[in-house]
């Protein structure tokens, strides 16, 4: 387990996909903010606009990125970047938990 | 939307009944703590150990008290008491977000 100190939390989810994937918005001193979420099992695809870090806490997924053939697995301890404008693909294989980091 | 301010965020969810029911753990300054979840439709039981206090942000629930014979429905901005070292039973209609504050 670890933790993220000294930090502001929105109480209320954000909730995606019918509740399928929800995550709530960790925001640090300097400005800067990470999500915290869940994602169930299926397939999901996302917009980005900032940059995004994936870290993966636990569970299994495939990533592709927007016009990639290939998807990628990642599981519990990985982690993944998409870039600013863009989209993903994801399904999901094992309930997954991630922390994502949006980078300027 | 609120926010909790200065405060400690354990990253790693907290995953119940499949991940039907997540949670993640927020610390305050003074030590106690509260937790912020998602349940999916669906009915679940829970035990207590410290008495509870849940604030339904989001949703719509029926929930039963031990002993008691009785469903109460409870929707968002309400929030109900659950007894210390007890357990309750809970029938999700509607994507619940919700904070728990555990209560000495």
């Amino acid at each position: 387990m670890s933790e993220f100190t000294n930090v502001t939390v929105t109480r209320e989810a954000n909730v995606y996909f019918d509740g399928n994937v929800t995550s709530r918005k960790v925001t640090f001193a300097d400005g800067s903010y990470k999500t915290l979420g869940i994602m169930m099992p299926g397939e999901f695809t996302f917009g980005t606009e900032k940059a995004e870090l994936m870290e993966i806490l636990a569970g299994k997924l495939s990533y592709r990125l927007k016009g990639d053939a290939e998807w990628i697995d990642v599981t519990a301890g990985e982690s993944f970047n998409v870039p600013a404008n863009s989209s993903f693909d994801i399904q999901i294989l094992e309930l997954v938990d991630y922390c994502c980091t949006y980078l300027d």
